[in-house]
């Protein structure tokens, strides 16, 4: 990507405007998936310098507690707490066993690899609606979180570009609801 | 957030277009920090649908992993892996200790928060472009990657939003270098 990524870099440059933290930082923590398909800029009408976005493998809040706290406790980031899943997420096709399984076959007589891969846990989802409250219900118990942070969770439908919410929760409070 | 992100989304989805992966899909992994002033699609022109996108506190490789082995093994994503780390990083100023210093110093007399953040490792980082390159290593070495993974580090100037490229390797064959 040497080639592309530069020119590309070349033209953002060319109208870089050093994001003003002061004015454009909402104060708010994006989790969310590493799909292609999701784009939090675009889906949320976010502008650089407007969010902290964590994402990885099925948007999972569990990986990203060391990132939040470091965004909480460190940088300051004391607002809103928005957890997003997604429609046809991989994560969903698959389970933790499959994806070691794959690893193995892919690996025959590599004990090194199976050791690896069978000590990590994959965080696969069984239900993206569950999934989502599981993850939000996670935090918002979570005593590293603190306390009073709004937690929300959301789906992303890859087939229309709609969210909708489906659970919100208090940090500390642990009451994690549905919206309609 | 929910008004602002429901009526941002609202224009989103009136001008939704379904990414066609067979056209957009440009099979890229990106790793990089969870950083407002980071936005991968503007500075490395990015649409929705071209690349997978990891982020996390630093752009950590070593918590990337997970995702990486789904994005690879499950995913089908064999392109090149880019991992950016950037100046000002808050990773980098600030260290695993002092981080889980600041939680337990707000959490006196909590043993339970004082245990969990101790078993946290932080992956802070001491020299931008080192941890690129250590990073760049970690993955190419890790015997979890499809062999013959591109693997590229780069940093991102959040003074300047320049990108420029300070270690390449392939995955199997651990040879990591800096370009000029």
């Amino acid at each position: 990507m040497d080639t592309e990524f530069r020119q590309a870099n070349e033209k953002d440059v060319a109208s870089f405007e050093k994001p003003d933290r002061s004015k454009l930082f909402r104060n708010v923590i994006v989790v969310t998936c590493m799909d292609p398909r999701v784009n939090p800029y675009d889906q949320l009408g976010l502008k650089t310098g407007q969010a902290i976005t964590i994402r990885n493998a099925g948007g999972s809040a569990k990986e990203a507690l060391r990132s939040i706290i470091v965004a909480q406790h460190f940088i300051g980031a004391d607002g809103e707490i928005a957890v997003f899943h997604h429609t046809d997420c991989g994560m969903s096709r698959t389970t933790t066993d499959e994806v070691r399984h794959i690893v193995k076959k892919a690996n025959p007589g590599r004990d090194d690899i199976a050791a690896t891969v069978d000590a990590i846990e994959f965080h696969h989802i069984t239900d993206i609606e569950g999934s989502v409250k599981s993850d939000v219900k996670y935090l918002a118990e979570n005593p590293l979180l603190l306390q009073g942070t709004k937690v929300s969770g959301w789906v992303y439908d890859v087939e229309t570009g709609e969210i909708s919410q489906v659970a919100e929760a208090v940090a500390a409070e642990s009451t994690v609801g549905t919206q309609a």
